[in-house]
């Protein structure tokens, strides 16, 4: 063969292929392995992460020489870094895992037939579960335990800026699966920084039952357009809090501050703030003047600036906007039907809050908001997997088929029927 | 424009994407609606069947007209005549709809958490379903039934050989959307019998949200491969017995006989029977003569025929066989692990079924076979909307992400988080 190229490209499909074939054997074992078994592979990683710090740090420091040679920035620098701290909480956070009930065999909602039949539901591991993810080397650690403790086999490909701190990482965990007794190949970490592995990844339906991206906007999408295997993913975190005319002043402060203020870069940052008319004059001017005071822009409609007439001017684009910075849109609103359109218009279906005391405006945006979490007087900061109770999260769904809202180790299961009979026939 | 092809084609890819934004628009209205204003245009429309039967039967005669001079085979015209009898059918169907639970906005799990929010999760509608069918056409009324009591609009394209008997059919389910106040587009029907409308149709990612098919293998896999909208679907039904070695002989006997013969066509009948080695000898010589009788062929391992030699060899294929036919392949195993190894390898992930009296044979096939249902000691025919107690399936899926074996209401609903708070913010 001449073409060197399309060599390559062979090799990689081949490689990809048997990895894919692996992680399927590998899946079986995982589905069947027991609750002890996939703890003691848990506890067993985590003491190797601990014991193998200087290796990880080692390998790290060199993803990061790589990295500042090649003149990324510092945020990029930042996500890149492990750190002692790092190396700790990577530890605690599969430990944490470890704790979390096991989802996989649970049987559900057995009830007899009038047939005399007894039918109810097991809750079963996925399978094979792709995860693809940028700098961030910690998600090799919390990803890996997810999957594995849900009874799924999975293939990691992280940034290739990180590659020796996810091999490094990889190699601590495939030491707590032979504690076990278990195979490696239960844990797979793609070692190849060959871009196109990740088309290979997302195509290979045969291997694979489900994708999932975590990353910025850019990744997400190219994996969504691509894959031809189901992907469990947010795009944006167009995220609203509705003040309502009935809403406790003091209560709509402390939401609406902490839900743009209290982290700026995350999804369920609130972007847009949706103000009732009849409580805009009592409202505005105080929450404006606070979210200044914390260096927060504000960008209002025409009917704010009535109000606030020293804010920009919002354009269509800034309803649309995730900023993920300390800019804010302002909307005032003729009433609770508005709102509502405006969020289903120009929202992302990820998080949306109401504040008000009226219960029928609180019933009514419950169910006819249509996102991932709709939240009564909360800050939109809760829609997060701790936060709800799940232990940890793979990611945050904002689709509809199969998983909503942050997904965990239920998220990473499927359902079976289960059928009780002792001779029954169909008549 | 001079090429008349690809003007009709671009009219029909704008009549498309007007059904979608459609359907799109409807869908929010069903999802607000009330399960009172639900159920009264399911009973409007069960009237509205019955008293337009003759109009029912003459628009179903023109398309048998046509099916008969088109020299359709006694099978498919079986398929496509309603006839009276199917009236009633329909019409009751609609009625046990109405009858079922309302699945949306029901809350489960509320629960609070250390922080004092409550969390819990609210069934919604999925939004948009698109239905594909072939030539039955109580579809649409059973289809369209289970996507308005669930909450979503849909878009049904039956068979262009059935379209005069599905339109009058939606004329009756339009009728009964107007007497419950609610718009006609909810229930779209498409009236063209261009076979291009499903290639839109199963890419209008922004207008539909699942896609589900019904009818034969090569319908669902073309709509499978080509889809770019998550598809609820199953494709193969190769459906398994397993007598394990402590099986009670009786109950072996009637649930292979009911599993294989009670009907032979459908996708939960029986197409392999494993037997462990050990119970052959006492239950083979009985099952082959009592499947013989019912004219049932026989193609067996050559384990098994050391125990009837005038069985038909069994080759490879036949494991993976789907006979929907008087048909049954047989292999002896030597021990459970077998068995599941034989259905993990030649399965569909359908349905599967032990006979056992051994608890922990019960329980090891029932956690590890990965199908959508699995059975101890009853009969495959059971895996069914109707007998799992769902009301009416839309159908059955065998994919493990979003729903699993038999497909109700419940699968056509996803389910967001919803939070309570009284002020509280993220620390």
């Amino acid at each position: 063969m001449t073409d060197s190229n399309s060599s390559v490209s062979q090799d990689l499909s081949a490689h990809m292929e048997s990895l894919g074939i692996a992680a399927r054997q590998a899946s079986r074992e995982i589905a069947r392995a027991t609750t002890a078994q996939k703890n003691s592979a848990l506890l067993a990683a985590a003491a190797s992460i601990e014991n193998h710090k200087n290796i990880l740090l080692l390998a790290n420091a060199k993803d990061l020489d790589h990295a500042k040679a090649s003149g990324q920035d510092a945020a990029f620098i930042d996500r890149l870094t492990i750190g002692e701290k790092g190396i700790l909480s990577m530890a605690e956070g599969l430990r944490q895992v470890a704790a979390l009930q096991d989802p996989v065999g649970e049987m559900r909602n057995l009830s007899y037939r009038p047939s005399g039949i007894q039918v109810g539901r097991m809750r079963v591991p996925l399978g094979v579960v792709g995860i693809i993810y940028e700098s961030r080397p910690n998600v090799t650690a919390d990803a890996a335990a997810l999957c594995l403790k849900s009874g799924n086999a999975c293939i990691l490909r992280g940034g290739s800026e990180a590659i020796h701190s996810n091999q490094a990482i990889a190699a601590c965990i495939h030491e707590g699966l032979k504690v076990a007794g278990l195979s490696i190949d239960i844990v797979q970490v793609l070692d190849t920084i060959d871009r196109t592995a990740v088309d290979h990844l997302i195509t290979m339906k045969a291997h694979i039952d489900v994708i999932v991206p975590r990353g910025g906007k850019g990744l997400i999408e190219r994996i969504s357009k691509n894959a031809s295997i189901p992907v469990i993913k947010h795009l944006d975190g167009v995220c609203h809090v509705f003040v309502d005319e009935s809403a406790n002043i003091e209560k709509a402060i402390a939401i609406s501050m902490n839900s743009k203020t209290q982290r700026y870069g995350t999804c369920n940052t609130m972007e847009t703030l949706l103000v009732h008319s009849a409580i805009a004059a009592r409202f505005l001017p105080s929450i404006t003047g606070l979210m200044r005071e914390k260096g927060v822009e504000l960008r209002g409609c025409a009917e704010s600036r009535r109000h606030i007439p020293d804010m920009l001017e919002a354009s269509e684009e800034d309803w649309f906007a995730e900023y993920l910075a300390p800019i804010l849109a302002i909307r005032v609103v003729p009433n609770l039907d508005s709102a509502i359109d405006h969020i289903t218009r120009y929202g992302s279906q990820h998080t949306d809050a109401i504040v008000t005391e009226l219960h029928v405006n609180a019933m009514r945006f419950l169910r006819e908001v249509d996102s991932s979490s709709v939240m009564i007087n909360a800050s939109t900061r809760f829609a997060d997997g701790f936060e709800y109770g799940l232990g940890a999260e793979i990611g945050i769904s904002t689709d509809k088929i199969h998983a909503r809202g942050p997904v965990g180790l239920e998220g990473l299961t499927s359902q079976k029927y289960i059928v009780f009979g002792d001779g029954h026939v169909r008549s």
